[in-house]
């Protein structure tokens, strides 16, 4: 099959793509060695593609169906192009992942979000600022600067909450084991995210995550190639 | 191979089972459907067993070899017993469910021991009771009934924790998909210890994980046939 694929992603004010759930699906297109053309669209553009069904990116265009949950994408992707690499080796790894992208969502993101949420809106398109400001802030119930206030006392509260991929990690390279899997493009995805648009860093010089990212962007080659992230401390000498 | 297996389980005091790691490796026996003799031990007996190589259970023999680490054990039954259902389909599955464990052991465990640390010292069999106290005490820093003070205050916390695994049960009758994996097996083993010891309802009514407990069980059938929990608040008439 060669449909051609369409993907939506979010466009920072210098072209940057700082989504999470973006970056998975990249990453997953990468696995899958497929080739996509990329729209890059703001927060207030979303619900002007496909009728406004979709309210968050990415948006994947396939032709004949679009989507965006991005668990529903990968499983797409196995089930249309079986001939490629497999995104989903087995049910139970499947059904593990999606524990993974639970916890994530449900219990990182929490802990994430309020540090670096006024870095998104500052790094967002000009236009997209007010919005994402306006929707932010009611779900929060404080202005973007009060929430961050005390972002620098709180980072070693979020840094402690990524415990568990640390400890999965010291045992094997990736969390999918010796490969990246979909745990992994899900868990660098994130990464990728707060190393583009985070103006204070998420690890430690010394965590050992910060290999980790390397590696795993090192692992997806091209798809990572014009990144420069901003994801640690710096070393001290 | 018919080796004789022999597994040193915790002894409550009235003779029940109740340490979540014994438990996911009674549910891992049963999966490969292997007998085993049970040897119920105390806390203070531990260190007599093989030497004093071992200071938690469970502790299991298979006559050549001794091990007490839950996923070696998992590992060395898919070894040694390839001709029986697997415990690990592949080896990304294997990998996903490691950071189960960890998530669990790392994040969910210090939550949810002490609220219950009291309750493990009470039923434990008398002569353990000074020994778990002192050595609990000095890890937490604190008299066991100054932990537990305010539990009922912190319970809610300990409910949210659960969040991610509920979430991916709302998609999936178990955290492996659709049957039970070691992950199952994790995460029953911790609600079989909390239901066997626990003096204050892990679960409300209503969770949709009461459910996934007696399911778990139930597709256990004879292994977890003596067991009564007492894990959720009693449903409102």
């Amino acid at each position: 099959m060669s449909d051609k694929i369409t993907l939506y992603e979010l466009a920072a004010s210098d072209g940057a793509s700082p989504s999470p759930y973006v970056w998975r699906i990249k990453l997953a297109l990468a696995k899958k060695d497929l080739r996509y053309e990329s729209r890059k669209i703001g927060f207030t553009q979303i619900p002007n593609q496909f009728d406004g069904q979709f309210r968050t990116v990415p948006i994947i265009d396939f032709g004949d169906v679009q989507m965006n949950e991005s668990f529903a994408i990968a499983d797409y992707l196995d089930a249309h192009y079986p001939d490629r690499p497999p995104i989903f080796s087995h049910e139970a790894e499947r059904a593990m992942v999606g524990f993974f992208g639970d916890w994530l969502a449900g219990s990182f993101f929490p802990k994430l979000l309020p540090v670096y949420t006024l870095d998104v809106h500052n790094r967002a398109a000009p236009e997209d600022r007010a919005y994402y400001r306006e929707t932010r802030e009611k779900r929060l119930g404080r202005s973007l600067e009060e929430v961050v206030a005390d972002r620098a006392e709180r980072l070693p509260e979020v840094r402690q909450a990524l415990a568990p991929v640390r400890q999965t990690l010291s045992a094997q390279p990736f969390l999918g084991g010796k490969e990246p899997n979909f745990a992994d493009m899900c868990m660098l995805g994130a990464f990728i995210w707060i190393g583009t648009v985070g103006t204070i860093p998420l690890l430690a010089a010394d965590d050992p995550l910060v290999e980790y990212a390397a590696r795993g962007l090192a692992a997806f080659g091209d798809a990572t190639q014009p990144l420069k992230l901003c994801l640690s401390d710096p070393a001290q000498g």
